[in-house]
């Protein structure tokens, strides 16, 4: 038997789930866990199936395509646990890539990563450690930046990559490339209540003594810092923490936030709905 | 528009949401929330739909009966948002009695209580206070409880009554009650890690000094406190609490496990497979 | 016997818990419970103790003035478990005002209120439930604001109040009614990750999707909405919620916060360190 | 300068603290934590310090004998910060061991492990990954329990072991051992609300439907698994989860209890009172 993952987005209307479940019908399919969402501000109907069936993902495709016509559906089908394509941007700070790359090896993150691109060295023994091809390429100026994202769509159509990873890459991305990868782009930012802007952001919330220590993970797009979110967490502190271990527990937050949202995208689980993530945990 | 809550259980195999769901379109219904599960242990099907539509509930019924038919469904069909008839059974303390009868005076749980039966007075004045009719039948021997369940059993039928709540009713119901109320009589008891059988489990879990203090809502069955499961919940206590104070957190506990318990229980949220409760919270 | 809390602030050094339990053994008290800080960023020295005594509260002043002025602490002695004297200011919205209240009444939170202060008359039932005196004074224009904040700093003279709450309270303090209330006034407001400026922060948060929701409680400071932070929460929310259930939500996590930093202020466990808060819960 | 850490046990009564305080003074030490806590339950008087001072540890105790002999005190004295000597005892699984290492190993737990002794081989290749010696002893009938045991007591003393922590030994202890090493040996084990007997609990607690899983670490006494409790936690699951993701889900909150448990010890944080722990976390 195979597993199939399958989402569906369209205008809301009825008799759309009665038609997706009559081609799963066709193809002797079993809906094993079915999510839906009926955004009530944009009128779009969002939905995630997971079918078990003897039938062939081509079948599967076939049976879905006349529904997927008649409603103006944008589908996806894939196979159940596939590993997602995943590209990993760093610059100096490693907590988030070794946690990735942690996971992925430990099995609990399905992701495949064929490259890790960099501004900074910092990142390459871990990289090599868990096997994963590594590349540098310093940005000194506009010039070298332009040719990094130069690359970063090179390697995006070269290795199939499905999703690219900020993982605490700290170049701001070029309108282009926010363009290009829209709703494949996921970054990792703290988050404090109240925002704190600038620099050292974690000494900052030290000195208004904050409660409470964020991490927000988001799609990317040009409005920088300002994409869908995804998935947020907090840790709670109290006036005994250092900056240094405020800095700790935030790295802790993001690596946990980053690795929630990345694996959801990697299940298909991230619907996106205009500008807001519908999220099916 | 009506809205409609649908629940359906039956032995698992392909076409069961297709036909559910093409009924929902033969009376032009919009499903707006879907919930599903496939049991692995005993082959049940079990889904939960909240349907919008103009025709009437009976024009549901009609057009879901032919599916159950062909599948050997056990279906319900309700009107969403009826409160659910509800007697509340008590002894002496007023914890819980006092957070349901106020919770659904404030609209938080969706509840319509005719009756508070109890074998002590002291909840009486509560409810009066939230215009409840209370009835006082003393226990003191194996004739006044054998009584007592009479006329649970009379109250239930009277009052159209569709779900029993032991709100810390500390008599021990008999087999035939069980059986009688099987799967709509729910019970609140404390539950700690370890368990502490006997007397007084607040004072041997202090004297052991536990970190967690619990409360389990159940579905009653003749095995005593050995029921399905419907919720559970823990509050963390340290060396510093007194016995009345770790009292007082149980009762806290018990108080929102039970409320939490019966409302979705009123939601049509708790489906049994088996012996194990399905929550689509 | 009495019970009393005792707070201290100074420079660091050696010898200071040695001198202030040695005042408290000098009148036979007994110290039961007993929390310090030492800040590294400023060198002050905090501590908060309960003291148990058959002495009078002018044997412990007594005794701890020579220490207070061999280490020039800032000191505080009062009888554990008095109720603060707390003015409430108020506006439109009255969802923390009557947890307040509701609490105070309960037990559960030991103020005493004698005035509800408000530009807006829809908080006065609630005062009235409560046997609250309750006075409205409109503020259409800056001598109506300069009135009321005289009203303020008159009833804080007249009714011995310790603590002003900003209970919703929706104008902004001037500068030198920030001044005189300085460590003795909490405002709540509402808080998310990422932070949103402007009207209407629950819609904007709706539009970004935000999964947390969040509330901080602070002290006023003539910088808006920037003063030294008491307690935060966070509460999760996902794509299902509207803008109404997110408001309440934010609503519901602002009065549980804003409860948190008044009874903690009400037991003497907020201590200034600069611009920070020491909170010994 | 050097950083002590002293702990205090004595019936209680005026002027201790003072009497302590006066001994850290003597040698100029400065206290930059303390927490103490007096058991309305046996009288006895309970406090941890952390001090700070250019004086020598031995300094220090003699600073504090006479106060010691002066209350009848039990007292540690210790430099702060230093690995807690640790014997690892292990069986088959595997989980508990692999965690205490690469914890150890990451600077996240300050023990020192001289040696992991199991009945099972299983754990071999991490003790030996983490450089840390590993013996095997078959337990196949009573005599090599005797023998196991006996082996225990000799590491105990020979490795200057101050604590034994079973991570997941599956032999019930003699009461002759449990005796030997009481106060100083931490047990982990699974717990349920309510509590499951005899093999496989966690097949039962699937059965059940229990929406909670948990784990208990304690102090090991000749009353199984009934000694006094240092750290509980349990993780919410749902009907959802298979027998196998309990039990996976089982070892993560038993992982990270044991090691909550056992950090607090190494920081001499868990003090006795009768049969109750009282930690100052």
């Amino acid at each position: 038997m195979h597993r199939y993952t399958v989402t569906v987005a369209c205008a809301d209307g009825p008799g759309i789930v009665h038609a997706i479940t009559g081609a799963v019908l066709e193809i002797d399919g079993n809906i094993t866990e079915s999510q839906q969402f009926e955004s009530p501000t944009s009128g779009r109907f969002l939905m995630r199936l997971q079918v078990r069936s003897s039938a062939s993902i081509d079948a599967l495709r076939g049976a879905l395509a006349p529904v997927a016509e008649r409603f103006a559906m944008e589908t996806s089908v894939d196979v159940s646990d596939r590993p997602c394509r995943t590209l990993v941007l760093a610059s100096t700070a490693t907590h988030c890539v070794s946690d990735l790359l942690t996971r992925m090896r430990g099995g609990q993150l399905n992701i495949d990563v064929p490259l890790v691109l960099a501004n900074h060295p910092t990142a390459a023994p871990l990289a090599e450690f868990h096997h994963v091809p590594f590349e540098h390429r310093p940005i000194a100026g506009p010039d070298d930046k332009a040719a990094f994202e130069q690359r970063v769509l090179a390697a995006v159509d070269e290795l199939d990559i499905e999703l690219v990873v900020l993982a605490r890459y700290m170049q701001i991305l070029s309108p282009e490339l926010c363009e290009a990868l829209a709703g494949r782009c996921i970054n990792i930012h703290h988050s404090f209540l109240p925002g704190f802007k600038g620099a050292n952001p974690y000494r900052q919330a030290y000195q208004r003594g904050v409660k409470l220590i964020g991490a927000t993970a988001h799609f990317v797009t040009s409005d920088l810092d300002e994409g869908p979110i995804i998935e947020q967490n907090v840790t709670r502190v109290d006036h005994t923490r250092s900056v240094a271990e405020l800095t700790a527990i935030g790295q802790d937050t993001e690596m946990r936030t980053l690795r929630q949202a990345v694996s959801w995208f990697a299940q298909s689980r991230v619907l996106l709905d205009g500008v807001r993530t519908v999220v099916f945990p």
